[in-house]
């Protein structure tokens, strides 16, 4: 069974999701779909082309699954309910609040099409929560704590970024040591913001910039930096360039929970990732491998990760799976 | 949705099926199956009735989901085949290379009784097994390890309880620290038995026994501990009732691949088990969920943790677990 694979969206998650496509045999990679000027776009798949998204409404019949790698604020509430009313579709739509709104609007496009739909896939969203409900029905007394880092936050870089006198920024999130121990430790403490992640700064200040009052204005932002301790560094665009040019991240979903009286349990889920967009980008597309089963299965409709047996997103059969991995 | 719970067996595992069930509280004990004589077996759940195995001939309708909790070696290729032909069955079959035959005979039975079976069921195989094809599906190009430990290997102590001379045992299974920081490295080594785990024994020798030769007759013992570096502690009854009353146990599943050249992710899947009878037996509960509702689809047959989405195992609703856990 080959799928054939759509992007739409080219930023670090697209080519994320192109270099995924690439150590699968069973998936090709038909086009990359940009809102751009496709003659502007160089992608890295040969034989693949590029298309302005405007194309996509005319080639279902040449694309199984459509990866959409867009932006939650604005771009997936909009294009994955578009897109399922043509397209099997899959996207990586974070924002938690708001998944409920988004999995209705996708669910109702998808089931009128007979599509398939996975909306939220990639780490957290996606295995995080996975291994949070696993986690958590098995121990249902348990208590599940959602670590990230280190890693970087783009929001937070780019947040840092619109501040006047800086030229570039990057922010680390990472989880403070003592509250890993206090929660491995099984008990089952409460903690604060401040007690869970700590934030730390690199910046590139312009010439002569008040660097005291951008400290201040980054320590005190709110949502961002202010219920955290931060630490903000000063270096120069070339150290920035050198040292921090990549996208890290990781986290760790860490649930403890009791069977019976004084019997403890830990469960510890952990990535360490070199490149946030690549993870997540592999994500999808081992997801979107049960996408098109499932719809050729009629499972039509929206799903999450949740939703989804193990077997749909492996490229082995049940039987050697049953064989080789169980 | 109540579910009637059978347990049959009445070991360290039908125990921690029972101590599951109390937190579950969609769930109910109608009762435990036993071979030997109900009236001598207590249980610990009020209300709930002892019945001799026999009982299950005629108990079909009282029964939503019969939770097998026997032994891999010659109870469940017997048990599982035959109770799938009358009940909703699962078991923790860890046979790892009898594991195709004993899922043929379990699917031939459960299919034609309009019935649904899980086998396999608890961490290895099972949440071990999960983990291993979720991140060899995200990572095609990776590598999975699995180490298990430190913990008790019953196996082991009963191999050395039958040495002449020994009165007890218990043998704990280590992983080697510098074979989890090679393979974390991301270095995909090569390793032997030897370099994976040690065995640490603890032993109670009779008075007067030859210890070295009681010493020298374990770590030779083929199949069990000649492939390892073994350490020998004789200790006193007592020592062992106080400091090794425990059965705690763990292991990991880490996953190391690359996304692109040089781009690098580690996945690691860790437990810390106090007691691993309570432990399975919360997973076998849990999955005895999947297996009810499954069997409410019309989803008959055999199915491994590997064929089961992460919402049929948790009690609560597709929409709670989007608004709040994914």
């Amino acid at each position: 069974m080959s799928m054939r694979i759509g992007i739409l969206g080219y930023g670090n998650l697209g080519r994320g999701v192109e270099a995924a496509i690439k150590v699968n045999p069973d998936m090709e990679l038909v086009g990359v779909f940009t809102r751009r000027d496709p003659a502007t776009v160089t992608i890295n798949t040969p034989g693949a082309k590029t298309y302005h998204t405007d194309a996509l409404a005319d080639m279902t019949g040449d694309i199984d699954v459509l990866i959409i790698c867009g932006g939650s604020a604005t771009d997936l509430p909009e294009m994955t309910p578009k897109y399922a009313a043509l397209y099997n579709v899959i996207d990586s739509f974070d924002t938690h609040a708001k998944i409920p709104e988004h999995f209705e609007n996708v669910d109702k496009a998808a089931k009128a099409a007979k599509k398939t739909a996975i909306i939220s896939c990639g780490w957290d969203p996606g295995m995080f929560s996975l291994n949070r409900v696993l986690s958590q029905s098995i121990l249902p007394n348990g208590q599940s704590y959602t670590f990230w880092g280190k890693g970087v936050s783009q929001g937070h870089s780019d947040a840092i970024r619109r501040i006047e006198g800086v030229l570039d920024a990057r922010q680390y999130t990472v989880p403070v040591p003592a509250a890993l121990e206090a929660v491995r430790s099984g008990k089952n403490p409460e903690l604060s913001t401040r007690e869970k992640h700590t934030r730390l700064c690199y910046v590139v200040a312009a010439e002569g910039a008040d660097l005291a009052k951008i400290e201040n204005e980054i320590k005190t932002m709110p949502n961002y930096f202010s219920d955290y301790d931060t630490t903000v560094n000063f270096i120069s665009q070339e150290e920035l360039n050198r040292d921090h040019a990549g996208l890290p991240h990781g986290g760790k979903v860490i649930t403890t929970g009791e069977t019976s009286d004084g019997v403890k349990h830990v469960v510890e889920y952990s990535l360490d990732l070199d490149s946030n967009p690549e993870f997540t980008g592999a994500v999808l597309a081992a997801y979107a491998r049960a996408c098109f089963r499932m719809n050729q299965e009629e499972n039509f409709g929206c799903k999450t990760v949740l939703d989804v047996a193990p077997t749909y997103i492996s490229s082995l059969s049940d039987a050697e799976l049953r064989a080789h991995c169980l």
